[in-house]
């Protein structure tokens, strides 16, 4: 009996360790969103305060990652877990990986918010952009809710809504082209927008990353660089 | 006697899979390091079947990364290793995904290089960018060295060239601008041009991401987010 009492005492103590991990994952999910959000506010607005805030806070984000990696490792070396377990663990470091890069990208854009705020600003160039920042968040939200309910079948449907990311930034890109050519003098200002529509098409691959490492969490499936029809194949199964 | 033959042979036997699994990462390296020259050749000398073979030769380093992945998290299941042994292979599943990015980056550049071909091609446009690509693969070359051999010194000095590639970057970003404003006609092909150059500056950064890993193998410290001094000192210590 006190043998049995000792392992399910040491099991729930695992099991929150766990569930720690998870929700500082979840928290620096949180913060990176919010980054995505200020950073785009701040481009669109040209609000120049937000874009530093942006730039200053991306220290916090690098320093989450730092911290959730090294306990997932020191719980890998103590726990020696095994299946679902150590899937967490896998995927949650891989999940910080991309949060982190997203974190750069926000830190890009409020870098571009802060050039394009000294220009001139016509209006017009930034509601695809504003719309495409939106679109981009939605999938990051969604991507990270997926995570914390462990849904495999809400990620399939996150993942799915980066084709319209990807025709949202290539018709960006073919305005853009379109406007230097119209007038050399909007070079620099176009480059910016495009640097930032490239910073959100990228927050886009990395939001699906995160759901291709629910899907592998929830059903011990790798389902990088495999279609999407195939990625709904393996989830229904 | 017996007991203890067992586990000698038991440790063999894991000693031997960490070999194999070190060994399939130094070959994928191989592999996407030759992506990179090739992808670069290509630009440089306008030779689309070349590009094309690096497009058609992505799904190998993809197939690569998937493969390790998996062997990685079985050991880590089996063998439940720790210290060296765990830090070993999450520096394997880690650089392995900057290997894949790698890839990813070369087959963009490839993409370019067919575009390219097809107009206009002024030499000089391209001498910065092949230099560019040299001291990438270099970078690259010096990490998977570093890698293979558990040198956390050869990172370090490695890492220390990423801010040439930076430098050589701006100047190319720079050259690329002035070109767009003096002729609309350049657009689409500086265009081209900068963002072959952004796939070498992002090659570098994953270059310098996998130096971080060998010191977190070597030292057993997370130098991610530190400064190149802050990195040297902890090699030394």
């Amino acid at each position: 009996m006190e043998k049995n009492s000792i392992s399910q005492h040491i099991s729930h103590q695992f099991n929150e360790e766990l569930e720690d991990v998870r929700n500082k994952v979840l928290a620096m999910g949180g913060l990176v969103e919010e980054q995505v959000v200020y950073s785009m506010e701040s481009l669109v607005t040209g609000n120049v305060e937000q874009a530093e805030l942006v730039i200053s806070r991306d220290y916090q984000v690098n320093a989450m990652e730092v911290a959730i990696d090294e306990e997932s490792v020191q719980i890998l070396a103590r726990r020696q877990p095994a299946a679902g377990d150590l899937r967490l663990l896998i995927a949650v470091i891989k999940t910080i990986t991309d949060l982190e890069r997203i974190g750069d990208q926000a830190e890009r854009i409020g870098r571009m918010a802060i050039h394009l705020a000294e220009m001139e600003r016509p209006k017009s160039q930034y509601t695809e952009l504003a719309n495409m920042g939106e679109r981009v968040r939605t999938m990051l939200h969604g991507a990270l809710d997926a995570f914390a309910r462990m849904d495999a079948e809400a990620a399939v449907s996150v993942a799915q809504q980066d084709a319209k990311v990807d025709s949202e930034y290539d018709a960006i890109m073919r305005q853009m082209i379109t406007f230097m050519m119209e007038d050399p003098r909007n070079v620099r200002r176009t480059l910016d927008i495009m640097w930032s529509a490239r910073a959100l098409e990228r927050i886009g691959d990395h939001a699906c990353n995160i759901c291709e490492y629910v899907i592998y969490l929830v059903k011990g499936k790798d389902v990088r660089h495999t279609s999407l029809e195939q990625m709904e194949k393996e989830v229904r199964e």
